[in-house]
């Protein structure tokens, strides 16, 4: 009970520090997403295709990455030449929206005058990172074809507070015993209006259609902040 | 402050629970393992893989199986005739102590006069679980080979606290660009001491050496609970 209490009181003061965020990152017109996963599920291999590919289609994209420790997503997202600024949570196991607003003030010199997306690869974890909003626009939530078809049964919070899903890996199919419809209707049993890609940043597959998405909802964010 | 003291109090009544839970499962004379990894892994899968191995050599073995949603891995787990008690956790992150005692209560009127082996399957979470004791004599980390090599580096707190671990899917190796090597040095660069397993509960490849494994743990228990 007590517990509870605390965490309703935690996550009370979150909100009101999301709201922020949100007002600060509408001033600066950028659509906001939170990719949450797994450890594992590619969250950073699938940044490092979309940040080429979007830039690569003439949008300029920040990145503030969530780690529980070492530098190396961050590194990784850096060699891309996109601004990006590191969140070690020491032990935390979920990206609050008080870390996420430090990151953007940190990262904000760094940032072009336009920003059409920012993007927030929160720590890996597919249960506690649900709860927090950290002021984005949407939750994007993972999920690989070699983690099992009953994880949005097994873990629905996240895929309930998702607008879109990536099933990742899809190159691996042929070497698995996976069913990928059973996936598909387990997460739309749990979310029926999720948006579901399937991509494989490995092969490129289904990767035009993430990035369409992408584009368009920067463009509904210029337009109408 | 406020955060981190709380939950210190709440990890200070968990251990006080859990030194309970070990005399109780010393009674029994039984070892108790406490597997934990990212959702996906494959803990079910190799739970079930151990389980009819473990039976076959004539162990007594029974199993806690937690989840954040939904009966299915303990439906699985049930179907290999073992005993289970499944503990469904509603929001929460991890297996603490007090679950784990309850669960125990409710198994020990199903429970064989001689148990060898009791295993905790935790929820699927590479941070928070690593943090609670639940009275076992070790935890087992579980990471697969899908999962990228870097995963004990950026997640270290579960590798630094288990004794064992295993590393699964091992047959998907010939169809993954994934350095198997680095993996072990990074598992070992967090814990120099940690015990091995290469393991696939699909071909049943380096299954022996975990049973045989286990099996000498339950000897030695018994003898010395």
């Amino acid at each position: 009970m007590r517990e509870i209490q605390v965490e309703k009181k935690i996550l009370g003061a979150n909100d009101a520090l999301a709201a922020r965020n949100r007002r600060i990152f509408a001033e600066k017109g950028a659509y906001v997403i939170n990719m949450i996963s797994s450890p594992g599920t590619g969250k950073t291999t699938m940044l490092e295709g979309t940040l080429g590919r979007l830039v690569a289609g003439g949008l300029s994209v920040a990145v503030i990455e969530g780690d529980v420790q070492t530098r190396n997503d961050a590194d990784r997202v850096a060699s891309t030449g996109v601004p990006v600024e590191a969140v070690i949570t020491g032990g935390a196991c979920h990206l609050d929206a008080s870390m996420v607003g430090k990151a953007y003030s940190n990262l904000a010199p760094r940032l072009p005058e336009r920003l059409d997306l920012l993007i927030v690869e929160n720590v890996g974890n597919l249960v506690c990172p649900s709860a927090y909003d950290v002021g984005e626009h949407e939750k994007v939530a993972l999920v690989s074809v070699t983690e099992g078809e009953d994880k949005p049964l097994k873990y629905p919070s996240l895929f309930h507070a998702a607008a879109s899903c990536l099933i990742t890996k899809t190159d691996l199919l042929p070497h698995l015993e996976f069913d990928l419809k059973l996936l598909e209707r387990n997460v739309r049993a749990v979310n029926p209006s999720i948006r579901l890609f399937l991509v494989s940043a490995k092969s490129g597959e289904g990767m035009e259609g993430w990035i369409e998405y992408l584009a368009s909802r920067a463009k509904e964010t210029r337009a109408c902040p």
